[in-house]
């Protein structure tokens, strides 16, 4: 494909998606393929000559489509979103065009400038800590995912735990590590990648952290001849959106010289709001922090934001140079070379997509849409209290909403399936209390109150026509 | 951005890259900014209002292209390649478009199964082991880089070494991996994130594994109590491209019951071309293998595909299921959920490039760029054995170049340094027997031999004006 024919399917492309965006509302939200359905369209062997473009787009839309779950769609509720915006397939496009590998400063000064400069605005749009800014001591990078972001930071914590020792000589004593029973999967995942052991991760706390149960733990390590090193406090869990009381996790912390690393992978988009800042109270105790734009601030996946107070920590444990890789501006000690502060070597060129975003929708603009998610989570809050057959799980923040009918488990797994199976909307489910609880994460960036309301009329009637099937 | 916005501000850029492709050598190929320079010039606050979206590319032109370096010119040589094409562009695009997370099957079931395809039709395309194939007890997925791939397999191994105990309870014993000299960076950051230490990782062999001596280390380590898991095989090393001998350290694997990894990201897409496939001799003893499309493949970074032998092994070690993912089809066992091959939990639709790449150049298209790059290397080695003034670092295999002039370290660097700074091509370096020594790797997707052979030309003029200028 030369030049001018890109130019040409480009466009092409480009009226494709806008179509996409237009018609998004017209998909079954979920996909309806069953295992195998897509694969089996497809031919068994690569073409030996090239094929026109056309033809490509063609089974795009014959062949892929129906194998896709719209997460762009306005009523997609489940798990949580991984929200895009035009600005940012905009900035992804420029980058994939760029084709720019920033593992050093000097492989590409603008990606890796720009990304400084732009976690640096985040701090003042959030309203961080000043310690994670890269004119002080910390900084922050651009991840793939808040699971990497979370290892990044065990890995940095261990090290200072062991001063350097682990690095050298690997895990010789039992480290352990702490959070609630609602944080992440992606911490267990970590202790586990870094050879630390899934048995050495303590719950402390049913759903969020108890902070004397966190220091009776600790103590009792200790005491056995472990060593703590790390905890994590989670801002708006997956589960059902807990907040964990970050000052006084913090204070057991700094007693107890842990790593104290904030997961605010959902949550902490609503920081930019100065009447939801209250979420990060407490944050000026964290090491570590990390939220994600892909997430809940209109920025394609995959863009995580991950910030530290001390780069040192995190460099000293990750960095290796080879000969192949020196080059004057790294020995200058004046620039920042991303490899260091994460697992892969090689980096896209990811500021590109948060610069477009923040620029074209501006802080008020993104304020806005976060409101008005907030305000429609909040909406289907009163209309849930006001109902006589669901029951709203307390507490409930932000966009995340989680309710139950009083049908009991099987309805609401019957009820769950009849709405997604209807495909105007898509959402899943979690347990609480072992008791099987529905979850609407309300944050794809089209979707307004009028889409939840919507979405509770037929929440509503399709629990009315599972109550007559089953009298039935 | 209103989606007919979109529809105009999206053809804008699609018209941008059409023309940065046919301009792109008029760029100075390494960006020639200082350190600063690109963040002296963005403003220090976030816009609070949104501003147009011609704002924003006017400056990415005159803002950011300064800092760029042109990773995507056809005179770039520079490290290893990171080639991009029309069609991946676009396949990319239409990635970040759909917005789609797979991280369960269930989650895009399209997402899932396209990717399963193009790793199953890459096994025919390189001759890859049938037991790397979905259909066997293998099968492949996309990783963000080697260096995550690498990662994957060393987890898997350390499991069943372990059998699973390091999972639960933690590395307790010393656990031993094996590499040559020349083995990649990510190896060494690999065993330092699994928690195994930089300390057990053994080089045995200078340059290439040496069989023998890999046996006796082994055994040694084995004799003093430690337990040897893992070795990794490398085709193509980054610094001088060499080549180790699958079969000779497979068969050392065999005997001693030793995880065999090959990482052949750059070198392995030689493969595609039946004349090249002597790289892969002996790879039916892996027990693991990756390759990157991101680097000679024309599929822009980041896309590198990675195989196993034995999926259960990869899964057993990284899977954890949070009652908030679970669904049906997984539990059907009838489907991949493809976040239990990876260190993140979250995926783009990263297959969507691969399908437009292998479709739009076809398996012939792929191979005649392959096959011009290497007839190009081989020509640069030709002018560099018939040159008085240079010699060529022996032995140099498919499309990477190491050569150096008899002036000794300080004039090379000059030389390099001269080079670079004029703009017309970007190459590095690497250091052999402890000599400078001058590195071309030629695989950017446009390089054509005209291209090296104007190369060669700068060199040489280059050289003699640093011979006059050390001469006044």
């Amino acid at each position: 494909m030369t030049p001018e024919q890109f130019r040409a399917h480009g466009k092409q492309v480009i009226d494709w998606l806008a179509d996409y965006m237009e018609q998004v509302e017209s998909y079954p939200v979920q996909s309806r393929v069953e295992p195998g359905d897509i694969r089996a369209q497809l031919p068994s062997h690569p073409p030996a000559a090239g094929e026109p473009f056309e033809a490509i787009m063609e089974d795009v839309q014959q062949l892929i489509m129906p194998g896709v779950t719209h997460w762009q769609s306005p009523h997609f509720y489940a798990y949580f979103p991984a929200n895009n915006s035009p600005p940012s397939i905009l900035g992804e496009l420029v980058s994939a065009g760029l084709g720019v590998q920033g593992m050093l400063w000097s492989t590409s000064p603008a990606c890796t400038e720009l990304e400084t400069h732009m976690l640096d605005w985040l701090v003042e749009m959030l309203d961080l800590p000043a310690a994670f800014r890269s004119d002080r001591a910390g900084g922050g990078v651009i991840q793939d995912t808040a699971s990497s972001a979370s290892l990044c930071a065990l890995i940095a914590a261990r090290e200072r735990a062991t001063r350097g020792a682990i690095r050298r000589s690997g895990a010789s004593q039992p480290l352990t590590a702490y959070v609630s029973t609602d944080a992440h999967l992606s911490i267990e995942k970590a202790m586990i990648i870094a050879g630390l052991g899934s048995e050495n991760l303590r719950r402390v706390g049913d759903g969020v952290i108890d902070p004397s149960a966190l220091a009776a733990a600790v103590s009792r390590d200790r005491s056995e001849g472990r060593t703590p090193f790390f905890v994590t406090s989670t801002l708006g869990a997956t589960s059902r959106g807990l907040f964990d009381d970050l000052t006084a996790v913090g204070e057991v912390c700094r007693e107890h010289q842990l790593w104290h690393h904030v997961d605010a992978a959902m949550a902490g988009t609503a920081a930019i709001c100065p009447e939801f800042r209250g979420i990060h109270a407490g944050l000026a105790t964290a090491n570590s922090y990390c939220f994600n734009p892909h997430k809940w601030m209109f920025v394609n996946f995959d863009c995580d934001c991950f910030y530290v107070d001390d780069r040192q920590a995190l460099v000293s444990a990750l960095s290796i140079l080879p000969e192949y890789l020196r080059n004057q501006a790294s020995e200058s000690g004046q620039v920042i070379d991303y490899r260091d502060w994460q697992i892969p070597l090689g980096r896209r060129f990811r500021a590109l997509k948060l610069w477009f975003v923040i620029r074209t929708f501006g802080v008020e603009g993104i304020q806005n849409r976060v409101r008005e998610h907030v305000a429609a989570a909040d909406l289907l809050r009163s209309r849930i209290e006001e109902s006589d057959e669901f029951e709203l799980l307390q507490p409930s923040y932000l966009n995340l909403v989680c309710f139950r009918h009083h049908g009991g488990d099987e309805f609401n797994q019957q009820l769950l399936d009849r709405l997604n199976a209807a495909g105007r909307m898509f959402l899943t489910h979690t347990r609480v209390d072992d008791r099987l609880t529905l979850r609407m994460s309300i944050g794809q960036t089209n979707t307004t109150a009028a889409h939840v309301e919507q979405a509770w009329r037929w929440i509503v009637e399709m629990s009315q026509q599972e109550e007559m099937s089953q009298q039935e």
